[in-house]
C-alpha cells in the first residue's frame, strides 16, 4: 500500500514575516543530533491570541499559557519536543517557570509575554537545564526563514514536517499568514500531540486575533479525528507582529475588510489540519465526511465525528470495503435527529440508501472499486433541517495497532 | 498468546423455567446446516418486560418489539441470525409482520404478543418465509432443556454460546433466573450486535419486572464496551412465566423481599455482559475499569467510559505496556470535574500516581509483569466526591483490525 504522506513530504516555501525570526535547534532532550528546541523571538511584544485542549488535566506548559493569555502580548515563544512535562506535578510547574524566565532574560521581555509548549512522553520530569543552556546559541542564530528548521524542532512521530502559507488583501494591504504544525493524531500522549503555531505581519489587536482564530480552530484542528483521542498539551496560537498596517483600526470580526483575510485564515489552517491527519498514525487513506441537512450544524459535527471515530467504519475502509451499514450505524448511535425515510449515503459519487433501505438499482461493484483509492468521500444527508459540518479523517489499520501497542522505546 | 475466552466455551448447564419451552434449528438463512433460528414459547402469555438500543436507526425487529411493550404480555419469542433486517425499509417493516403473523397462527395469540429479534448483515432483506417455513417444525422439537440450542442458534461471529442461571429466595419461595446472550462486541452492524434473553419463573408483573430490568441492565450491558460502537439491533428482554407464586403482591421495587431477586438478576446480567466482553472481536485481554471519588455516578461513569473507549489505552493493554499516561490523557478528555493533586490511578495493585505527578517510588517493573496477564484491574479514584462506576472492556489487537478490514464473505 502506498503511502499516504508521502507526496506532503516536501515542506514549502514559507516567505519571511517581518518583525520576526526563528529557528530550530538540538538540546539533546531525547535523540542526540535531532533537532527538538524552536525558538520565535518577536522584535517587539506583539498582539497573541491562542486555543487550548480542553483536557482537565493540561500539561504545565498549557496551564501557563493559558494563564498569560489575558496579557494579550508576546516576544517569544519556546517550544521543545522528546519531553511533555505533563502528569509532572509540582516539579513540571517549577520546569516551566525556570525555561520561561531564562528567555525572559534572554530577550529582555516580562515573563508574562514568554509562551511555551512541551510535547513528547508524559510523565516524565523535564530537565529544564538542557533547554536553558541550548536557548543562546539558538537565539543568536535565529533568521527570519529557517521556518523549516523550527517545524522539525517540533516533531515527535509525524513522518514530515508540516507547514503552509497564505497571502490575503486587508484594505489593499497585501499581507501574510505562516503556520507550522505537529502531530500525528490529534493525540498520542506517549510520543506526540496537536501543535501549532501561526504568525502574520498584519496589523491586527489581540482580541480581533483570538475571536478569527478560535472560528477557524473549529472549522480545521477542532474537524480532524485519527482516533478520538484528546492530547492534555494540544495548542494553537497565533501571532501578529504589526509590522503591514492596514490603514484603519479593525475592530469587529464582522468588518467586511477582514473576509480575505479570514478566508485566508482558515484555509491556512484547514491545510495544516489536514496533514495532520494525512500523517496520521498508522493512516494509509484520506477521508472527508460531509452531513448536512441535520437539526443544527452542531447536530452535523455530531454525526460526523460519530462516523468519522466509529472503530468499525474506520476498519471498513482500511479494507477498502463499502460496508454502508457500519455508516448507518454510526449515524444512529450519534443519537440526533434524523429523518428515516430521507436519510442519504454517499460514497464518492455513489448514492446508496434511500426510503430507508438500500437502493433498489445499488450495485456494489464500482464502490467496491472507488473505495481502493487513497482518498474516500462520504456524504450524508440526514433530511431534517440545513446544519452542515465537515471533518476530516484517516482509516484504522494494522500499523496504528503496531505503532501503539508496541512497549515505548 | 492464549485466545481468552477458551476458559469460557462450556455452555453451563440450565435447569427448566416450568411454563416454557424453547430451542434452535437451521433455516438456512445463513450458511446451511448451522443453528440461524431460535423459538421460545410460553404456556400462556406472560410478564415481559425489555430495553432497546438507543440508536435512532434501529432495526425493524427493534421498533416492532419496542411498540408491542406497552401490551406488557408475551407468548413467543422469535430470533434469527445470519441477517439484521435493518435498513431495509418498508420490506423489512413486511418481514417483520409476516413472521410475526406465522407465528401468532401457530401459537394462537395476538399478534401483539410475539417479539422478534433479527442478527447479521445489515442492509440486505431478509426473506421471511424461510423463517416462515422452518417454524412449525421447530415448534413440535421444542423442550423445557434446549438452552444450550437456543443460545447457539442467536450466535453470529461470537466464538461460544453464552448462558447464565441463578436461583433467588423471594419470601420463602426458590425461583430461577436462566439467561441467553450473543454478540462479540456491543457492537459490529456487519455480523452482530448485543442480544439477551432473560426467564424467570417468578410471579411478577410486568411493570415491576422492567423496573429491575432498567435497572440491572444500566450496571451490566450497558458497562460494557468492546469498541464503542452501538447496534441498531440491541436488545434485552426478560419473561415471568410465574409459575412459581410468592404469596405477596409485589409492588413497588424497593419492597425489601425482592432484594435477593435483584442481586441474583444483576449478577446473572453481569455474567452474561462479562462473557460478551470475553468474546469480544480479537479480545486477548479482559479489562476493569474501576472509577471512585467522581462529582456522581454519571461523571464516573463518564471517566470509566473515557478510559475503557480509549483506542490509546486499548492498545496500549494490547501491547501490554503500563502506560498509565494515556490513562491520565482519557481521564482528562472525559471533560469531568477532578482534583489534580488528589488523583490516584491504580493499575492492579501497583499505585501509580500522586500529587499531580507520578509516585517518587514507583517502579514500573512488577506493573509491566502484572499487564503480560490477561485480566486487567485499573482503579481511578478523582477525588472530588462519592460517584463510583465500574465498566468492563477488552483491548484493542490485530485481531480486531482483521476481523472488521477483511471484506464481508
Amino acid at each position: 500500500m502506498a503511502k499516504l504522506q508521502s507526496a506532503f513530504r516536501r515542506f514549502p516555501s514559507l516567505p519571511p514575516i517581518a518583525g520576526m525570526r526563528l529557528g530550530g535547534a538540538s538540546a539533546r532532550i531525547r535523540s542526540r543530533g535531532r533537532k527538538d528546541l524552536m525558538l520565535a523571538v518577536f522584535d517587539r511584544s506583539v498582539p497573541v491570541a491562542g486555543v487550548f485542549t480542553s483536557s482537565t488535566t493540561a500539561s504545565a506548559a498549557v496551564r501557563w499559557d493559558r494563564s498569560i493569555l489575558a496579557g494579550g502580548r508576546s516576544r517569544a515563544l519556546v517550544v521543545n519536543s522528546g519531553n511533555a512535562n505533563a502528569w509532572t506535578g509540582d516539579a513540571g510547574v517549577q520546569t516551566v517557570q525556570q525555561i520561561v524566565r531564562a528567555t525572559a532574560d534572554m530577550v529582555r521581555c516580562p515573563i508574562r509575554q514568554v509562551f511555551v509548549s512541551s510535547t513528547g512522553v508524559i510523565g516524565e520530569i523535564l530537565d529544564s537545564s538542557k533547554i536553558r543552556n541550548a536557548l543562546p546559541k539558538l537565539y543568536r542564530k535565529l533568521t527570519p526563514k529557517d521556518w523549516a528548521a523550527a517545524a522539525r524542532a517540533i516533531m515527535t512521530t509525524d513522518t514530515f514536517p508540516k507547514g503552509a502559507t497564505r497571502s490575503a488583501n486587508i484594505n489593499g494591504r497585501i499581507v501574510t499568514i505562516n503556520g507550522i504544525a505537529k502531530g500525528s493524531g490529534m493525540i498520542a500522549p506517549n510520543m506526540c500531540t496537536m501543535l501549532s503555531y501561526i504568525f502574520t505581519d498584519a496589523r491586527l489587536p489581540s482580541k480581533l486575533l483570538q475571536g478569527m482564530l478560535t472560528a477557524a480552530n473549529k472549522k480545521s484542528f477542532n474537524a480532524i479525528t485519527v482516533d478520538s483521542d484528546t492530547s492534555t498539551s494540544d495548542t494553537v496560537i497565533a501571532f501578529a507582529t504589526g509590522t503591514v498596517p492596514l490603514g484603519f483600526d479593525p475592530i469587529s470580526l464582522r468588518d467586511p475588510r477582514l473576509i480575505g483575510f479570514r478566508a485566508a485564515l482558515d484555509s491556512l489552517m484547514v491545510d495544516l489540519a489536514q496533514q495532520i491527519v494525512r500523517d496520521g498514525e498508522g493512516a494509509s487513506k484520506f477521508v472527508t465526511i460531509s452531513v448536512r441537512g441535520a437539526a443544527s450544524s452542531e447536530a452535523a459535527r455530531g454525526i460526523a465525528f460519530s462516523i468519522a471515530n466509529s472503530p468499525l467504519v474506520k476498519t471498513a475502509i482500511a479494507g477498502s470495503d463499502p460496508n454502508w451499514g457500519r455508516i448507518v450505524m454510526a449515524i444512529g448511535k450519534a443519537g440526533q435527529q434524523i429523518n428515516h425515510d430521507e436519510l442519504a449515503v454517499r460514497i464518492g459519487r455513489f448514492p446508496i440508501t434511500e426510503g430507508g433501505g438500500v437502493r433498489a438499482e445499488y450495485d456494489e461493484s464500482p464502490v467496491a472499486e472507488y473505495m481502493k483509492g487513497a482518498e474516500i468521500d462520504i456524504d450524508v444527508d440526514v433530511g431534517v433541517g440545513r446544519g452542515r459540518a465537515t471533518v476530516w479523517t484517516c482509516d484504522l489499520t494494522h500499523r496504528y495497532i503496531a505503532i501503539n501497542a508496541d512497549y515505548r522505546s
